[in-house]
């Protein structure tokens, strides 16, 4: 079998959970909260399981699930969406996006990704023939370099991959990001897919600028959303997709024939629940003060911390720790320190050493007093 | 956009149970079934995700539950896997398919598909650029016609589609054709995608020709089963495919950027309900009884039933009744008799009528009963 993604290891995120697995490391690595997730939610899906709600959900999801939908971006975001044909239940954000990628991606076709990525984008890209073309983010403060974007288009571009909040930096896009988009869509037919997976975790005031907000920019979008990250069931796999119904279209004929449908007694609980708005209003707030306390925290240690204005994540410099690789420190801090983190080069196709680590502060307090009492003693 | 899959539409197992709906048919279509499954299964999730385990599963699938699964391979098929590294948990037998056939096609490349065939085989393998050539089944009783198989090979088939029991005809294969299947790899290094989610399915003393139990095969074949057909459980949308470690290995490289990891409750949950045996054991019985007692009510009607030796399904002719094509009789028949069926001429490329429509009988009695009725008045 000759591989289709012979550059292609295990990810990041399965090496170094196994690593804290294997030392007992607290594990600030992987994306996902350790503390537990609201219990009226489960007691939701345990009804409906009751209730024997356990076949296939309809291909495109939960009906009254996708109607909650539109109606949370209409009074979130203003946008105007038929549940009909303009939303999909997905198994996951990861899936919405590597399905989008797989209906507009043709072999030759290129597409814009900032580094650094979330490690799926490129895979996604690659193992439909199609090329990654790398623009790196500015170092000091992990902005879109929007010269770079525009010298990257060539006429085969079909997509620029966003994210924001930005997973590993924290970055988020600001108003001058939405006006520098639409010079670069007026000058070629791109389409947009939005990893918006972490889109309640923002912080210090800030604005979500989702493609939902925007006609003019959802009209060539896919928009990727995860209800893991909203309602801290990462392991639920479940998250959704907005586009515009004639892009809806192919990505359900995608869809239907990868997994068909999703996970039915999830949809009929989550349907509910999602009517409190307080449920994901309060999130910022709520990862603002981990993301606070872990600042706080820090300070007793040698590391540097980068800002971040919402998703889970922050990175750090430890120059006055180490000189090692990045990749090479992480794995080290695991086993001797017993913190496991993600090396950021791990984001960067040629893995080249970014001399930074990217926590994950989705944790119970205890476990961040924890991990910084092991790394202050470095 | 161009769509990468011009000719799919929606696929008629949504259509028809739309219509289902519409028309307040009793459904006799898509394949799930309408009694509640085991509500032990229901407990053991919900205590699962009391325990919170709600947060990503290891990307492979949760270990306990794929050593469970090598423990039932061993004593069913005699089949020695390594859990660690021939078997990974989907979301769903769709998927796990369209997974195998994504990890080994590249452009150009063929793969032969045996007709009348589920619906998905044909768009995944044209969503990665490779070509299906269509072998039809024998007429007479759907085995397959091996003389024209090996005259469909050429030095581009990189793989074939075997589906036991069969969907929608409910064949199973039997020992001539795994001599076949030998002479057929023997002349060429062709990879098998053995779709067996109807595994337990198995009828009047059958016995299922699992590739598990031919390590000869099972070295070149991507097995893919499912959850929801083995508990009643369609909607959960959990599966597995087992393949050796070198396939296995480029598997998971698609999946862990498809899904990434499936649900973490069920996968819990089932580990312990697989330990139990005679939850799957005395499926075959429990259909069997279903199947016969659905001929039985039958031969009151104008219809003419198929042999099915495994599966959901049952076909049937219904040249007495009408001579429309399945198409335009399956619609009609929902309706104005209300019962959703689906027409054979759905699982072929050209669709060209069969004069036969699909039905399941994986049903309550009562709903059985009461379908017949109906059909009795045609
Ligand atoms: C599959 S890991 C998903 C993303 C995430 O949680 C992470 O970046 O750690
Ligand atoms: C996604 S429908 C799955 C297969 C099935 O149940 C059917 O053939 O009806």
């Amino acid at each position: 079998l000759r591989s289709k993604l012979p550059r292609v290891g295990t990810t990041i995120f399965t090496t170094m959970s196994g690593l804290a697995t294997e030392y007992k490391a607290v594990n600030l690595g992987q994306g996902f909260p350790d503390f537990p997730m609201n219990g009226k939610l489960v007691e939701a899906v345990t009804k409906a399981m009751q209730q024997d709600f356990n076949q296939y959900a309809p291909m495109p999801g939960w009906l009254p699930l996708r109607e909650a939908l539109a109606e949370k971006a209409a009074s979130l975001y203003g946008a105007s969406l038929h549940p009909d044909t303009e939303i999909t239940i997905t198994p996951g954000g990861t899936y919405a996006i590597y399905t989008a990628l797989t209906t507009i991606l043709s072999p030759g076709d290129e597409v814009i990704v900032l580094e650094p990525a979330y490690d799926s984008y490129v895979p996604n890209i690659e193992v439909n023939g199609a090329i990654p073309v790398l623009v790196p983010l500015n170092g000091h403060d992990f902005s879109v370099n929007w010269p770079a974007v525009h010298a990257a288009v060539s006429p085969r571009t079909k997509a620029i991959i966003l994210n924001s909040p930005h997973n590993p930096t924290g970055a988020v896009l600001g108003e001058s990001d939405i006006t520098e988009l639409r010079k670069l869509i007026s000058r070629q037919d791109i389409f947009i897919i939005s990893d918006e997976v972490y889109e309640h975790l923002i912080f210090d005031g800030k604005v979500h600028h989702s493609m939902l907000r925007y006609p003019d920019l959802l009209e060539r979008s896919f928009v990727c959303f995860s209800f893991g990250k909203v309602y801290h069931c990462t392991g639920w796999k479940l998250g959704y997709c907005i586009a515009p119904a004639a892009l809806t279209k192919e990505f359900r004929k995608v869809h239907q024939f990868n997994c068909f449908s999703c996970h039915t007694p999830s949809q009929v609980g989550i349907t509910e629940f999602l009517k409190d708005r307080e449920e994901y209003l309060q999130l910022g707030v709520f990862l603002q003060e981990k993301r606070d306390r872990f600042i706080e925290l820090m300070r007793h240690t040698g590391f540097s911390l980068r800002t971040s204005s919402g998703s889970y994540f922050i990175c750090a410099g430890y120059e006055k720790i180490s000189d090692e690789r990045d990749s090479d420190f992480a794995i080290r801090l695991t086993r001797e320190a017993g913190v496991a983190t993600i090396p950021v080069s791990a984001f960067y196709q040629d893995g080249a050493d970014q001399k930074l680590l990217r926590f994950c502060f989705a944790k119970k307090n205890e476990t961040l007093e924890q991990a910084v009492e092991r790394l202050a003693s470095l």
